[in-house]
């Protein structure tokens, strides 16, 4: 019986090497069946990696999960997972996020450590059985840390990152600086993306009390590119957040050279959103200075100001 | 700031061991203010493993934990946790339980293994960080695997818990037979407890769908002497359900010597419960044949019987 391993939807390069990653410990562990999948399309940053490290893209999942063996990695949320999901058979979690609406009927493995990358995890998991790290294995976790960490700027980077990234760009033969910057700047494109790819490329829903927050953030190395179309992006918003019944959208561009941020908020609680972050909207916006992780600067002042 | 360390309401032997044990781990660990704590009254067999071993009770926890700093240990479902819970900042979790009604604002540490006992995954994390087992510390692990495990007899019970149990006896200077038997006779007998001290020495709510299901389980070397009290406890059970909103409250007497259980259950949904066990109720009890772990052969048929 295969076990279906994957990250979260709108996959980023963490979700998707992640998945690839754990497939190759459990096949190390002797679980044959074990297979990496994915439950999005690829971004270009992550298409970057695979290429350069020469790694094949995961299966797109369309089997149904009903009573399948599952390995979620870098997410737990379900409204962040795979259809079905909640009928699954969640056997194992390697995660680094907060923990929500996750349920499961027996017990299980589950692994969560709050460092900047579920890669991190998974170096240390195999470092502890003494596992093979492969070349495209260690460099499919390097980018994994890159992206997640931009390039250890974000305040989710832990010294843990920083001591794996270092040993495993040897191992992957890449110099770490220049390497990760390229495949930064490969997703940070923003001018030939739509309104809606640039929305929907990076983005989660978080369930925080009795709201639907939807978060997108965009890597860019030009914020004011992104704003200059700041009517297109509400409208899409909007549209988007009626069809899924978000209470509120916001999209986080995020600089990776100067490492801030710049919000564009539509929907209900905007004030509060505002007051998270101890300022005011104007024009729906907000620059950010400093901020550039979602899971540790944005989701949490929000979740305390909604509840 | 105090670091909070405390199991699951209505402790066993492995709640209260296993917070005793991880205070003493965080301690090693350099956290100088992690304290052990219990958050309901001990049974005869946890107190005579204390006694045994010549270790202090744990603290009742009287503190409100709001925006406090907390590990818990053997439980992770909030209705089964200390009041204000959801209010905590929950740095870590170690636990053998299923997930469930489990929410953080930000990422944690969280361990969870399938094995039959929390102390099973506290010695793998001493050996792992190569931390000193002292004998006492040793005598409580092996308590808390012999509670859970029913002298290994529980399907619970995995290789690891024996050979966590044998290797452990072996520092806290015991006999695994002889020290278990009469560790799990001290917690056993119950001609001298009242029905509610019956009902509440080892119960968990679980939230089940749109059901709350209260699992009350009781040790015994002679199931029909509980029996004989089956009508004033079932108007226990009932004014309880009552009070506590629970649907359906099941008691669980589990025989320790011949390793079955009989259960009495009250409330909504019976047919379902029999169903679960594919048995009907006769005056609402059903003998369940080599049944002895609520985890593993209860809550799960139930969980799928009510969803």
């Amino acid at each position: 019986m295969t076990t279906y391993i994957f990250g979260h939807q709108n996959p980023d390069t963490d979700a998707i090497s992640s998945a690839i990653i754990m497939a190759d410990f459990e096949q190390q562990h002797g679980n044959k069946e074990a297979k990496a999948f994915r439950i999005g399309e690829l971004g270009p940053e992550t298409q970057y990696a695979l290429d350069y490290f020469n790694v094949a893209v995961p299966e797109f999942l369309t089997d149904d999960l009903t009573g399948q063996d599952v390995i979620l990695v870098d997410h737990n949320e379900f409204q962040q997972s795979a259809q079905n999901i909640e009928k699954a058979n969640i056997r194992h979690v390697i995660d680094h996020h907060r923990i929500a609406n996750f349920e499961t009927a027996g017990p299980l493995y589950y692994r969560s450590e709050p460092v900047g990358c579920t890669a991190t995890i998974l170096y240390k998991m195999y470092n502890e059985r003494k596992y093979e790290i492969r070349p495209e294995i260690a460099g499919l976790m390097v980018s994994a840390i890159i992206s997640d960490s931009l390039l250890f700027k974000s305040p989710t980077c832990t010294q843990q990152d920083i001591d794996a990234a270092q040993a495993l760009a040897k191992i992957a033969n890449v110099e770490l600086e220049t390497y990760g910057l390229e495949m930064l700047k490969a997703g940070a494109s923003t001018t030939n993306k739509t309104e809606d790819e640039l929305l929907n490329t990076d983005a989660k829903s978080f369930s925080m009390v009795d709201h639907t927050v939807r978060i997108a953030q965009v890597n860019s190395v030009d914020i004011e590119e992104v704003f200059e179309r700041q009517e297109a992006l509400e409208n899409a918003m909007n549209k988007a957040s009626a069809e899924n019944s978000y209470d509120t959208f916001i999209l986080v561009v995020t600089d990776i050279i100067n490492s801030d941020s710049k919000i564009l908020v539509v929907g209900a609680e905007q004030e509060k959103i505002a007051q998270a972050f101890n300022t005011t909207l104007d024009n729906h916006t907000a620059f950010l200075p400093g901020v550039v992780s979602r899971k540790k600067q944005i989701v949490p002042p929000i979740t305390e100001a909604l509840s």
